[in-house]
Formats: structure tokens, C-alpha cells, sequence
């Protein structure tokens, strides 16, 4: 598989912690910081230990795992850990883990000393297919997801394969979400291949046409002035679902969970407002009705989901903004969906 | 008095506050959020307002003045008031303030929803001829200064002569230490210009042409990682001073005082190490013995001094890095200073 090269920085698939440490020789930093969380600390950080132990010193820097740790206060730690390890501006951020450390440890590096260099070996399917690339970084503030952050380019990421492989099905079809919605925004025959494919473990070669899509989309709109958009299919309305479900249900979606309800009613939107074929809502709602449990969605939630939607941060003048389809593969941004629309999408996949 | 082009934006001297109207109108901004400390609101904020009224719609938010609110805390606080606010990507935030206002706001202002646009109005004259150019945002963490920060460029800049005339006479000499650093560095002439002009209020073109010293600096180095090193003549011994007189003193040292003292000092390295003149270093010393009162500084408090210069973001490996002077009007970057030789330098300040 070939190396994929983004905006300034390249994407490593094949002997990815040996060329993290050729990396880090020829990048001559005054030290490494691996920033990883309780997870990953024990199923990862062996096998990163082994190659890193011959390329340089390192210290190790560890957070809470999980989408709560993603906040100021756990930057504010790890800066002050920088600190106290007297941390200069050639110093190098190792993030290893899920989008949480991937996206928190990248807005630590870039605006530590005004940034310092930072590369991402994303460790779950998830953070591999989707917080990889695009330069986002960021953290959560009053439960509004990723509202604080940068567009700060890492300097490499490292792809490994075998880190998702001991990973629980629900973290699998977390990621298998994003990887599906590059397939409906972007190639029907990708989308096509998922669907007959064993997703229980998805072959790297896919993981691969992934990250190749999002990252043609993103160095196209590095700063989600326009076609970037095109990658917000799905995510208005699912992640309203997802803040509402980690702020009352006790046993919340993952992020893919609820991008999978969001990417059914907006399928059922866009067949409303932009003609997506009948038989192809149909499709859509069937693939997802096949991999996702079935999320119970109360009416008397819409006025509060809808209020969370009012909150994206890609809305402007208070106006709901919806990337659609047009067709399976082919996208259309920047559509203006109402109150009632919106709440009779979600009406939509609760009847289904 | 030309308008100056920095990097990307430009920097305004005359009818600044009708420019900045104008830049508001042309920019499509969906709100505007002027932010400003208790000092600006009375003196500069009435005069602001004024025009903006025929402008748009915008919002006041207010911090607490001084370099203590320079900190998480309070940009925490301004990002809650911006949600608050429904402050979307298409938002505009202008600082009005000094330096705290102006590095703090950028700071908010780069990092909320990943970057919405800022100008600055920088409000007195340190901030006038430092702050207001060369992109870097940031606060303070654990009492180090600017450690938390990103490099983003304001979208303009607008000057207005008449808030300093208000200004404390500490705060015209905090400002003037910086203007007489730029002729020191870059420019014998204006150092001359400047010994012998009327400091007591200096004339809006000699600001003029501080900024335009620091934004050809700043603008070929735009990451420090070469000349715009330059510019750290003085900050490396004056920086540490400065923190150590806000750590311990009951009324602290300002900005420009700290590094008039630091200047001195590294005057004396300069001599002693890349052949800067005596009598210029006679010179300089006079020049500050003149302007500045005399801080005193004890013996033992060098070792915390050392550790102040150690913890500086400029160094790396551990050693510790000054911009010199070989002559008046020209700097040597990168010279490696041992604890004896900067003990030294506060030795020879403490002794004129």
C-alpha cells in the first residue's frame, strides 16, 4: 500500500513504528513525549516501547481515557507536565490513541510554546479512518464538542494495523460509520465494496480507500470553506444525537453509533430536499438497519436535540446547515434544513 | 503616515477608527465582540463606540486589567461568553487594550471553533509598537510567561495615537524601552532620533517607525526561527527579571522597566562577548541610567533569576540563548551564555 501524501506531511501504512523511528532520528528532537490513556498505555504502548527504545529518550505522559477526559483541564495537565519535564520548542508529541488523545494532544502540541511538532499513530479504527487527517485538533468546553482546537497539521501519522485488531466490536462499527459515509459522499463502488465485505475486522486496503478520500477532500478545503463540508454528511443531526446520548444515557453511543442515526435521517432529508432516490434511502436505511442497533429516540427529545444542532459549529446566522446527497456518492453542502425537517427526519428513522 | 503592510493584513496610523469601521462593513462579520479590560472600558472604550454604532451590532466583553488575568482561567471565561453569545465562525472579536487584552483576545479569538477572525486596537504604547505585530497570541501558565500561545496574524490592525496620551508616565517608559530596542538592534540613526527627541510623549511617527522596524523583522521570520531572534535583544535577562519582580515585589517592575534592566545587561555580554564598544556600551547604559529608575537586585536572588532564564521558551538543550549587540544598530543571535557570565551582567547593572 502506498504511502498517502497530504497537506505538507505523509501517511505511512506499511512498517509504520519503523518508520516512526526514522522519523524521529532524522527529525533530531530534544525529547519525546508519548502522550496515551489508560487504554492504550497497556494495549499499545509495549509494542511502540520496543521501537522507540532504540531511536531516543522519552517520557511518557498519561490521561483518562474516554471522550470526558477531553477537556481543558486534562490540557492544562499535560501542559504543566511539559513543563516540569522542561519541554523546549524542539521537542516532539507522540499521541498514540483514539481520537480523544489524537485531538487533545494535538491542540496541546499546537499551542504549547506557540506549537511545537506533534505526529499521530491513531490506535482505533475510528481515529484511524477519520482523525488522522485534516489538520483538526481540539477539545470539548461546556459539552459542545471540539469547540476550542486549531487546523494544525501533524508532521507524520503512522498507520498500525494490528493496534485496532484487539479493539471491541462497538469501537470497530464506530469507525466503520465514517468509513461508509466516504463511500455515500464521495464512491459508489467503495460503498458497494463495504457493503459485501466482512466488516467485523475491515482489511487495511479499506481502511486505506478511507483515509485516500477524506484526504483528497480535505487538501482540497484545508479550513472547510467549501467542498469540506462534503464530510459533515451525516453530522449535524448525529452529533446532536451524540452529545444528547453522553449527557443522559448511561450507556452512550459511540461517535459512529450516532453518526449512523444521523447519516439515515439525512438520507430521508436529502430524498426530501435534493432528490436522492427512494430506492436508494431504502438502501441506506437497510445497510445501517443491518450493522447498528436500533436507538430509541423519545419525541419529547427534539426540542433539546434541536437546540444542540443550533449549537454546530458550522451553522452561521443561526441558520441549520446540511451537507446531503444527491445521489449514493455524490454530495451536495451548505442545504438549509428546518426545525420541522429536522424533527421529521428523526421521525423518520424512529418509524423504521 | 503610510498604513503598513504586515503579513497578510495591514497596520493603520491615520483615521483608524473610521478604517476600522470600514474593515467591519466590508468583512460580512455576523457579530462583532469587543473585548476589553476595566481600563479601556472607561478610557478608550466611549470613543469606540461612537463609531462602531453606525456599524454593526456588537458585544462588549470585559476582563480584569493587569498581566494576573493573563491566564486559562480568563480565556475560559471569554470562550463561555462567546457560546453564551452564539458566536459563530463568522464572528469578528476586537481587542481593545493592552498587551494582556490584545495577546489573550488573539489567543480566544485563534483557537474558538479553530480560529475566527480578530483585529487589534491596541490601546497603549507598548502594546502600539510590540504586541500589535508579529502574529503571537498567548497567555500566561504556572507564572510562565506567553507559554500557552499560537502564531496567527490579526486581520488588521488599527493604531490610535490619541489612547496613550492618557497613559501613566510608567507605562509611556514600558512602551519607550521597546522603541529604543528596535533602534539598538536595527537602526543607529533612530537611536539616535530617540536619545534626543522628547520622550515624555513620543510623536506617533516614531512609533511609526518602530513598527515598521519590528514588521520587517517579523515578516522574513515569521516563526522565529532565524533573525527574528533579533528582537529578543534584552528579553532574555529582562523576561526573567520581570517574572521574578511580579513574583516577589509588592509593586512589580513593568514590562519596558524589566527590560531596560535586561538590555543593560546584555549590553555588558555584548561587550564582553562579540566586541560591542565601551564607549557604546557607555552610551547605552547612561541613555537607561537616565530614563529608567534604578531596580535594585540582591545576590542571592541570582540563582532564582538563572532558573527564570532556563524555563525561557527560546532555549533549547538546556542552554541558554542571548541576542547581542556588536555595535548599535546591529545583533548577533544565538550566543550561548553561561550561569557566570549573566551573574556577571547583573553584577554590572547592579553596580552603575
Amino acid at each position: 500500500m502506498d504511502t498517502i501524501q497530504s497537506d505538507g506531511y505523509q501517511i505511512f501504512f506499511e512498517d509504520s513504528l519503523t518508520q516512526l523511528v526514522n522519523f524521529i532520528k532524522e527529525g533530531k528532537y530534544s525529547r519525546s513525549f508519548v502522550l496515551t490513556d489508560e487504554n492504550t498505555a497497556v494495549h499499545c504502548l509495549p509494542l511502540l516501547q520496543q521501537y522507540l527504545a532504540e531511536a531516543d529518550n522519552f517520557d511518557i505522559i498519561e490521561i483518562n481515557a474516554g471522550e470526558e477526559s477531553k477537556n481543558l483541564d486534562f490540557c492544562i495537565g499535560v501542559w504543566k507536565m511539559l513543563i516540569d519535564f522542561g519541554a523546549d520548542r524542539k521537542a516532539l508529541m507522540i499521541n498514540l490513541g483514539g481520537g480523544v488523545v489524537t485531538d487533545l494532544g494535538g491542540f496541546v502540541a499546537s499551542t504549547y510554546k506557540r506549537g511545537i511538532d506533534f505526529v499521530q499513530v491513531p490506535t482505533t479504527l475510528l481515529s484511524q479512518v477519520d482523525a488522522s487527517v485534516g489538520g483538526k485538533t481540539g477539545v470539548d468546553l461546556d459539552s459542545i464538542k471540539n469547540i476550542i482546537g486549531t487546523f494544525t497539521q501533524p508532521k507524520a501519522v503512522f498507520m498500525v494495523a494490528d493496534f485496532f485488531k484487539t479493539l471491541p466490536e462497538r469501537q470497530i462499527l464506530s469507525g466503520l460509520a465514517e468509513m461508509l459515509k466516504h463511500g455515500l459522499i464521495c464512491d459508489a463502488a467503495y460503498w458497494d465494496k463495504l457493503k459485501t465485505s466482512d466488516l467485523s475486522l475491515p482489511a487495511i486496503e479499506l481502511v486505506h480507500r478511507s483515509v485516500e478520500i477524506k484526504n483528497e477532500v480535505v487538501i482540497e478545503d484545508p479550513h472547510e470553506k467549501g467542498i469540506r463540508k462534503a464530510l459533515n454528511f451525516g453530522h449535524t443531526v448525529g452529533h446532536a444525537v451524540e452529545t444528547y446520548s453522553m449527557l443522559n444515557d448511561s450507556n452512550p453511543l459511540t461517535h459512529g453509533e450516532a453518526i449512523a442515526v444521523g447519516m439515515v435521517c439525512e438520507a430521508w432529508l436529502s430524498n426530501k430536499k435534493v432528490c436522492l432516490p427512494d430506492e436508494q434511502l431504502a438502501e441506506i436505511a437497510e445497510v445501517f438497519g443491518k450493522l447498528y442497533p436500533k436507538h430509541s429516540i423519545a419525541d419529547d427529545c427534539y426540542p433539546a436535540l434541536f437546540q444542540l444542532m443550533q449549537n454546530d459549529k458550522k451553522n452561521q446566522n443561526g441558520q441549520i446547515n446540511c451537507t446531503l446527497l444527491t445521489s449514493i456518492g455524490q454530495y451536495s453542502i451548505d442545504n438549509i434544513c428546518t426545525e420541522q425537517e429536522l424533527c421529521d427526519s428523526l421521525r423518520y428513522y424512529t418509524t423504521l
